[in-house]
């Protein structure tokens, strides 16, 4: 085993946008697990735009301070286990950051139980795609027929939202910020329409491409999307909050829309705001559903994998950015 | 009978604050009811901070455009009737404007089944007091033990949402705009606590008040004050966005408060707009709750009732800058 520990620390937050130099690469020591810890070996790291916004204070967890390892979700081996509910060879998914090595309290690890390509588990069959599941079917209760909108369509969560929405038999207009990316929503996605928010006025395209309204939104981005789509809701429509990446990767967040709340009442929109970890106790459910759909070939699975972890910063610099298409990971060392 | 019908016309819409010289009173011909109406005459006018809403645009109903007879609620007697659902002598709830006599279609009136004074049917047995139990307890959900804020507290549908608040269990905390009203609140209310925006910091007030944050916030106001509660709110803690009327007085409307839509992700906040029609098909219910509460002396009626027809105006633009407490209505005649 190596005698070092390569790790991304936050040297400082970014008071703007994110750049590299909020970063700096370092060598630590091999960290030594405890009692009920296990020492974990990284293989993938999760690359999410939540990344940036845990910079931005305290949210669902606690935030990423400077001096921090970064912190990451990751698939990881266990290579020393002193907890009896792990052992040497397990695969597990947990918060164990942006390095090589990490000695974790076993607790706060999940085994997993592998049920395709370990990379599916960080998207389709991950927090991605189950945020995706919940978050359209439980908070936005889409019914036959209805009308969804989804914005960050071709990133890794809103990829899938809308392949969820079509197999659900609703019409599925994504938002995306390139021609290729609405390409493969609608050639290889099957969405009935897609806009590219960067080269089309969004209100005139979300007229165009739903003549019927609106019924559910999942939105990813916040700000100016959010307010044109408002606008263009039915009634009693409802507004799944997954994230809010148009606000993430500024120090100065802008305010809501205009028509909120006074859309919400004249319209009786319902909006809501979800963690997908408040549905844990549903796992297997969506589990079983989403690997039913990729095996019948109703869900694709779209991943973009960068290998090395020193490659990380610019990763997610870049996917803040709009860079990738589907679930984008760090490949940190091989699979076992 | 008189010959002409007084009445209060939209001349021009307001472009800013609303003002007595967007009204005129003028005398128009006594109406002629058709087939299937019947010839009412107003005795109750219900004026709401919604009416100067209806000036910005489509809501839930028809805009009111210039030219048009002031759009309004009323309690009126059937004075003749060419419908046989409805007889000469009838009270009835229903649209007929801002004027003494109106001839409208049978369908579009309610007969009212009086349940004491007839005053409350546009209070607290009216659309005023059902908007509170509803919004409160279907779409705010409150628990026992919990939290509620309201806003406008002192208005019309306030003052009922936190009396409720308090049947049920909860702890109430309103924001009012003067100490008049606070007092109000908290010594003839039993509000728990109460809070004069217009003197006090609101975030400051709202964590003395609530130091253990907030769990249902009952919206009529929108704006800074929906802002500071966001803030201050729980985990899946709920927003009744029931009016918005920080906003309605305004040719600009202001964004809506920063934390949208990021707040809601992280605290899985739910905000949802109603109007009370929707609910209108569990009416006896909640009539039968709301009139036993006041039966048994735990409901308290507020009304402000106000001579004269001439009068709506001024009385509007009042109530728009919070001059009222509880419901305030125009006695445009006599009761039967």
């Amino acid at each position: 085993m190596a005698d070092t520990n390569k790790q991304i620390v936050i040297t400082e937050l970014p008071q703007g946008k994110l750049a590299e130099s909020n970063f700096t690469l370092t060598d630590g020591p091999m960290p030594e697990p405890g009692e009920g810890e296990v020492l974990t070996r990284a293989i993938y790291l999760s690359l999410d735009a939540a990344n940036r916004a845990w910079m931005q204070g305290a949210t669902y967890k606690a935030p990423v301070l400077a001096g921090d390892v970064m912190h990451g979700g990751t698939l990881s081996e266990v290579m020393v286990s002193n907890s009896p509910t792990l052992a040497p060879g397990d695969i597990v998914e947990g918060m164990t950051g942006w390095q090589q090595f990490a000695a974790v309290p076993a607790k706060q690890l999940a085994k997993l139980q592998p049920r395709g390509p370990l990379t599916n588990h960080l998207s389709v069959l991950g927090v991605t795609g189950l945020t995706a599941y919940f978050g359209l079917l439980e908070v936005g209760q889409p019914k036959e027929g209805e009308t969804i909108v989804v914005s960050a369509a071709a990133g890794a969560v809103g990829n899938v939202v809308g392949q969820i929405g079509k197999i659900k038999g609703c019409r599925v207009v994504g938002i995306a910020g390139s021609d290729e990316k609405c390409k493969w929503l609608t050639d290889e996605l099957g969405f009935d329409a897609a806009i590219n928010y960067k080269t089309e006025s969004v209100p005139k395209a979300l007229a165009q491409h739903c003549p019927g309204g609106i019924d559910v939104y999942f939105d990813n981005v916040g700000g100016d999307i959010l307010g044109a789509v408002l606008f263009q809701m039915n009634q009693n429509g409802r507004i799944s909050c997954c994230g809010a990446v148009s606000q993430y990767d500024t120090g100065d967040p802008a305010p809501g829309p205009r028509g909120i709340p006074g859309l919400l009442v004249v319209k009786r929109l319902r909006m809501e705001g979800f963690i997908v970890m408040d549905y844990f106790a549903r796992l297997n459910e969506a589990l079983d559903a989403l690997a039913g759909w990729i095996a019948d070939g109703s869900l694709k699975v779209k991943e973009d994998v960068i290998d090395g972890l020193e490659n990380a910063p610019t990763a997610l610099i870049g996917l803040l950015g709009g860079e990738n298409i589907g679930k984008r990971m760090i490949r940190v060392s091989d699979e076992p």
